[in-house]
């Protein structure tokens, strides 16, 4: 059975429980993160942290000790004889008594951490590419806090998936603008390369300012020489675009087709094969 | 201990617990209802049936018996020796093991059901009045599904209670739209009277369709012989309205400010309190 961190014990998963009322089930009133272990260490274990609390200031759920999730976590590892594995975190309101929209000043937070192994990442392997489909952005609009709210992305990856597709591709008309554009993936964010460079969805709320997006953002930069511009672009200018991939702190993926249309030659394309490495390299090497 | 329905069983709430993993938790993965009871009758029950089912077809829920909700919630209320309560329903797509975005085929949903006591409403009481404040409409694009990710409204709701408000008023650009239009209130529909006419937003998927809704448009017409109009209104259009209010399965709301802003002689208006005294015959008159 194995072991969870759940509100200050270390215990067995199917002693952790949840009150029918914890705000996290009634209100989806909570946030999540979720950290790789790779041969025992943590990756980016300090924008994770950063993250959570900039998603508990969005949520306005103050009084949680975020340093913390890392020394939980190493002991979570330990305590399942695991060195590679994803750590799910999450932080609810937790059960503030009879069903009310209205947060009480005194809560009781509910805290969760569950490691799920994962397996050892083979740093030479190349990614495994897929197709994606295009599915309607209809999330709240706040999407730079990592909520719980997960619904439209579950109905649209499982959606993807009955399509032989290995991830959506979330489009959205913003207002104020004259056109849709791609926003990000269903978990993952988006990059396509064009001309040489690299694109992605600005970080301006509407998409989740991922880690891997960071780090990769920064290889392009350090490890290729390559211009990167945080700009939005269309579903048309994807189709059309030289190189297409999605990443989550799980992985970099190749998109090789959207919606049954073939992208460029309709195989990995060598810069994102260079960014994955990269990737790997920065996992392993801990830079 | 109040004694709730969980997943086939009446038991004390104490026992009533979910995974650490249900979908409820992890992805906001499931829809409710709140059904009122008054002096030991329920309200409305079959349209809440009806609305349940459509909400569960909008996440691709399939195989509850949704019939089932309206016995169990009858003998919730005995069993709990309650005249008057409001039940609220959940649904959630239950514990499917390891987290995972993609919906399984075989799944085993969480059903819940638990009866809050209500003190009796008094058929003459006028009702409680209160101003208002506007939020951003942050909230998913489909709001016809009555879902559990209701952290917006949640947080907007609770920002108005701390206002002195008693709710708040979502407004959002909608895309195509070239004016941000008031939507509905954090937990209610809103209405305008403007030139003897009454106005609320349509039911286009972008608030809920209220139930309350349909039985205060229904006695507008029958009991009073007003126009209804199921139109777009603009924030200023409800400042400079000759009567606002909003209305729940709980209770019908006159709305005497918005932002600070008085409505109208800030005073509860003539067709609201008309409405309100109708809905409450109906509840009681059972029609």
């Amino acid at each position: 059975m194995p072991i969870v961190y759940h509100n200050g014990r270390f215990i067995e998963s199917s002693q952790a429980i949840r009150s029918i009322e914890d705000r996290g089930l009634l209100f989806a009133d909570g946030v999540y993160e979720v950290v790789r272990y790779d041969n025992g260490r943590p990756f980016a274990m300090r924008p994770h942290i950063d993250r959570l609390k900039r998603s508990l200031g969005g949520i306005e759920l103050p009084g949680i000790d975020c340093e913390a999730f890392g020394p939980w976590s190493d002991e979570l590892m330990v305590r399942n004889g695991l060195k590679d594995a994803r750590v799910y975190w999450q932080v609810t309101r937790g059960d503030t008594g009879p069903r009310s929209f209205y947060i009480p000043e005194h809560i009781e937070p509910s805290i969760t951490l569950i490691a799920y192994p994962a397996p050892p990442v083979d740093r030479k392997a190349f990614p495994t590419s897929g197709g994606a489909i295009s599915a309607d952005d209809c999330r709240w609009t706040r999407c730079w806090i990592k909520s719980t709210m997960l619904l439209p992305a579950s109905l649209a990856k499982t959606k993807a998936k009955s399509a032989g597709a290995i991830e959506c591709i979330f489009v959205r008309h913003k207002p104020g603008l004259d056109a849709h554009h791609v926003t990000e993936g269903g978990s993952t964010n988006a990059f396509i390369v064009r001309d040489g460079e690299l694109h992605t969805h600005p970080n301006d709320g509407w998409v989740l300012p991922g880690i891997t997006r960071e780090v990769l953002i920064d290889a392009a930069h350090a490890s290729l020489g390559m211009p990167v511009r945080e700009v939005c672009f269309t579903l048309e200018e994807l189709k059309q675009a030289d190189e297409v991939f999605v990443c989550s702190t799980t992985q970099l993926s190749p998109i090789t087709s959207i919606d049954g249309h073939t992208i460029a030659d309709g195989n990995p394309g060598a810069i994102t094969t260079k960014l994955h490495f990269a990737y790997l390299d920065r996992i392993f090497d801990q830079q």
